[in-house]
């Protein structure tokens, strides 16, 4: 048992409850009881926040942490998907080079007060791994696609690693096995109704799936199906409140109808999308229908970086945009999102994403020293424009600090980062072949 | 004469020239050598760079500092200028105020690499003291408003202050006076025309002016003058590369190539713009007609903050979504905005922007050593998308240094926040007035 105390507490909890000067004794993995003013001595060892903001860790319901390895690869090249990446992975990414990125990954989550996330991309076990050894708590997403992905050939190992993985983070108390079908257009109507049934016989793991992000996928379905990939994915019995869908830029107004009647939830990744001038996902209008909308990342070869108050500025500028107002999607509800929404959008919002008795304790402390986060006259403002990932000073998951005063206790930064660069230096390498190639091919 | 070693260069010159690892020789204010490889002991006393980037201070040309007293006041508010601020700045915006949310300004520019502000505001002779104070290079501008404005009550008034301010900084290294007409609405035709003469005697310093921003706006000058609101302020006259002007969110195909052909400068404030849900700037469509733009914050009662790197992401994933590519505006050119073509926006180029020899010594040093800016594919893309101002380390200005290690030498930060805190709660009295007076109105 333990107490943290002298704090300036977000709860956000169902009222957002705020208390200037509080403190949280935790006991194990959970927090037991919050109080104002003075803490009580006979509940543990009391350790001083010294009035910095304590709030719950924030959730990221959609990320590919091993991408890291092409973060601001071909920023500005349309085609940089099938030019470098696609070929990059198929010949350079293992199970250790996934590892190695994802580590990246893990350091620079906790880092910017991300403590839970959720990941969709290959060799997920070791993915698992390291969410387990940086102490962060995870989704792990088996991807399955039909373009030669880097560690399955055909659905039926895709498949076997997913039950695989499922049976080896059963009961585990932060990581979560999920299927992750990679998107409609690059499944298949029949992996999907795969995916379906698997989901049925899992009812606790959520399911990731890119949904409607282009507008090729738009026309693929239209073409292949007649309907939109929003009805070919509910025609596979997919749509379900275990769905977890990433980027939702282009519903019909009956898709987004389907999609709350359904239950799915849905990732929203403004910064990903505004950086590919794929537009504005309706988000207010989901939210008007009762979707559930978490705010993620994407991954770092489309977002850049992992942490998500470099995505609350963008996620409302965007909603103020598309409704012309600056009320659009308030401050408040931003950070809702990006805590308890998120969690509810992973289905965990029993767990975490508040700060609550009884709930585990996923906390971040944020130090207010920084002179360009004052005058505070909204502190939901303060944090949705202000304040940035170097602006957190310690992660808690589960009761156990993970970084403090910026060190962190369960990454190397040193060695994650040098094997990163080593990596990269491969992948540098390869990039040159590429251009070369590009460059000889006949006109 | 001294030199700054062991760096990663970036220059910004006409041909983007970068130095994997190199050195700047300084003499008083200015650049005299620049080179690559191990630096000459010949040239002074040499200051080893670790390895980190070094490239041109940032330019923002359009700020009020001030207004940090502001910062995230009536955050989701549509009318909260005519509900808060117009009235608390009638109240309460003493010279000495002003002073002091500018001095605060000042601090987190140079904690954020910018080098050079364009202000506009009151009390303009207290802000060119501060920036003075700072080191800071600025154009300082007295505005001009038919609202009761906290120094003038008439535009004779106005135009005294401006007169004043003219000989006051004739000649500065660092601080240049400008004329700033808050916006053709609220000052008129007839006071439109007065600063053009005024700058017709003034030919090497600036004018500011908010132009185009509001649909208000347009439906104003419609309504007074049959014509466009950039057109009003030709015929006036003012149209003219003295030209600052900020926002420019709706003119007309024929206002942008009017605005080209005058040679009229602007300033590009995404985060502000889009955060009140005003929409994106046509900032493509004016480049390529030649206009100069530069980025820039707005005040921090509207964009929240000061530095120019949170503004880099939504200016160009803006762009990108408007031009539904994401490379409607690259990284590079980004780059340029926020340096030397931030300079040239405020007629500096000359001066200031770029690193070359003979050039003023306004240059920034970036820490690389964050987990979060690796792996470094292209250097403008980290720049844009990961890099945070808490990574710039040491910001220097006409050869002075302002800060290094973070640390500032010419502002004292802690008596800076506590002056800004001080008068934020005479604020936030008021304001619980301001909200008490609205519900007791008669519905």
């Amino acid at each position: 048992m333990s107490v943290i105390a002298n704090a300036r507490i977000l709860t956000i909890d169902g009222t957002m409850t705020e208390i200037e000067r509080g403190w949280i004794a935790l006991s194990g993995t959970r927090i037991t009881a919050i109080g104002a003013g003075e803490a009580p001595t006979h509940l543990g060892p009391v350790e001083d926040m010294n009035g910095d903001l304590i709030m719950p860790g924030m959730v990221n319901p959609h990320c590919h942490m091993s991408m890291t390895l092409f973060r601001g690869l071909g920023e500005d090249v349309d085609d940089r998907l099938f030019r470098y990446i696609l070929p990059l992975e198929r010949a350079l990414m293992t199970a250790d080079v996934a590892e190695i990125g994802a580590r990246l990954a893990a350091l620079e989550l906790i880092r910017g007060g991300v403590t839970t996330v959720a990941d969709m991309y290959y060799f997920e076990d070791r993915i698992g791994a390291v969410l387990d050894q940086a102490g962060l708590r995870g989704v792990v997403g088996q991807t399955l696609a039909n373009f030669a992905a880097p560690d399955h050939s055909s659905f039926d190992e895709g498949f076997a690693r997913l039950d695989a993985l499922a049976d080896l983070y059963h009961d585990h108390l932060l990581i979560t096995a999920s299927a992750a079908p990679h998107a409609p257009y690059s499944t298949g109507l029949d992996v999907l109704a795969r995916v379906a049934a698997w989901s049925a016989d899992h009812p606790n793991l959520p399911i990731q799936m890119h949904l409607a992000e282009t507008q090729a996928e738009l026309a693929w379905a239209q073409e292949a199906h007649g309907c939109s990939t929003v009805e070919v994915t509910d025609r596979a019995g997919l749509l379900s409140p275990s769905l977890v869908a990433a980027h939702v830029m282009y519903p019909s107004e009956a898709d987004m109808d389907l999609l709350a009647e359904r239950g799915v939830h849905v990732a929203y990744n403004a910064r990903s999308n505004g950086k590919a001038g794929r537009g504005i996902a309706p988000i207010t209008a989901l939210r008007a229908r009762g979707v559930q909308v978490g705010i993620a990342t994407d991954g770092p070869m489309s977002g850049n970086t992992l942490d998500l108050f470099s995505q609350l500025a963008p996620a409302t500028m965007f909603q103020n945009i598309a409704g012309q107002s600056r009320g659009s999607l308030p401050c408040t509800e931003i950070i809702r999102m990006a805590t308890i929404e998120g969690a509810a959008t992973l289905g965990m919002a029993d767990r975490i994403g508040s700060l609550e008795v009884g709930k585990q304790a996923d906390l971040i402390r944020i130090s207010l020293k920084d002179p360009r986060l004052h005058p505070i006259y909204d502190i939901y403002s303060m944090l949705t424009f202000a304040t940035m990932p170097t602006d957190v000073t310690a992660t808690m998951v589960a009761g156990e600090w993970l970084m403090q005063n910026r060190e962190t206790h369960t990454v190397d930064a040193d060695k994650a980062l040098r094997d990163v660069l080593q990596v990269a230096d491969q992948f540098k390498a390869r990039i040159v072949e590429i251009d070369q190639n590009a460059s000889k091919a006949p006109i």
